[in-house]
């Protein structure tokens, strides 16, 4: 049985966007799906004692400059948005809802979300923008404005989220390639060799 | 003018050690020196609100898993240490006084530090120990014990920690290329990339 990749990631995160932009593609190389997990890095935040690195003396700079020079290496459209980090809670709980529905199609439009605000600088915390997002994909606006705010999804993102920090996930992005954890955009060189050679 | 390299890293840091087997060589490759640079990440914490990655919650476990991955990766010979982090006060004093008197040497100084405290297992934040590591280099353990107690190295210390953070230092490894900052064991490629390409 070919057995999925992990792919965690939070909607504020440049890194994760990153990771979205190259995930596959390694993944596909070793003939690999990927199985896409947002959830939402202030759950980590508030075990770790860490915060957006955005907001922390000394290390946002480097991540400000270091974000857009990650971008141009690997080729990947980037414009700072003018808010990071934002709330993810509005575009994970309609991810969740449309994988439920269509995984395909989730990631879709996962990445066109992402795509929206780490390129066209939009708001995706705003549920209004998420629906607006979505209709690209077939999905009717008044389906996904309600379905962001449906308690059954607003727990099954609370859900995805515990489930990740149980397994140790803390990071955007985080990868697990047959239970071994990589952290961080900078490890996708790693997650292929790893997938290549099964470990070293 | 060939233009040194600067590298930052703490004397407790397993990143910082696995740098220091691999950066002059990467540096020479494209004939250029480096400067070593040794201070305290103790004083980065105050500014930027971290901790030691092995401390924080979720962090630590995967850090711990990934120094020995790391090592295993690169071929470089590690052994956790009992006790880590530890106070890098002592052989940060010992290399700049050496340092002074011969560079070089010094350079070779950090490097047995570094590999009695990650393969050895000796505590070296203890000036005796310092102190032993140091006889190999022709340094008298006596000399050795007072330069770390030495007020005007207590100084020099002080000093070239201020000076790393007015520069945006924070991290162990952090290494700057004419200017341009990377942090962190995992960004060596790119280091490389940059000493080879002059940016991108």
């Amino acid at each position: 049985m070919i057995k999925p990749i992990d792919f965690y990631f939070d909607f504020s995160s440049p890194y994760g966007y990153f990771a979205s932009c190259r995930i596959d593609q390694i993944a596909n190389r070793h003939g690999r799906p990927v199985t896409w997990r947002p959830y939402l890095m202030g759950a980590v935040f508030k075990v770790t004692g860490r915060g957006p690195l955005p907001d922390q003396p000394l290390v946002g700079d480097y991540a400000r400059h270091d974000f857009t020079r990650s971008a141009r290496l690997h080729g990947i459209p980037f414009q700072m948005p003018a808010r990071l980090p934002i709330s993810a809670v509005s575009p994970s709980r309609a991810f969740y809802w449309l994988h439920d529905r269509d995984p395909e199609k989730a990631k879709a439009l996962a990445r066109a979300l992402y795509s929206a605000y780490f390129v066209g600088g939009r708001d995706i915390s705003d549920p209004e923008q998420v629906a607006v997002v979505a209709e690209s994909f077939g999905v009717e606006h008044a389906t996904l404005i309600s379905a962001q705010q449906d308690p059954v999804m607003k727990q099954r993102l609370r859900q995805e989220t515990d489930a990740a920090l149980a397994r140790g996930v803390f990071g955007s992005p985080f990868i697990i390639v047959d239970g071994e954890p990589f952290w961080g955009n900078d490890r996708l060189d790693q997650v292929e060799r790893w997938l290549a050679t099964g470990g070293w």
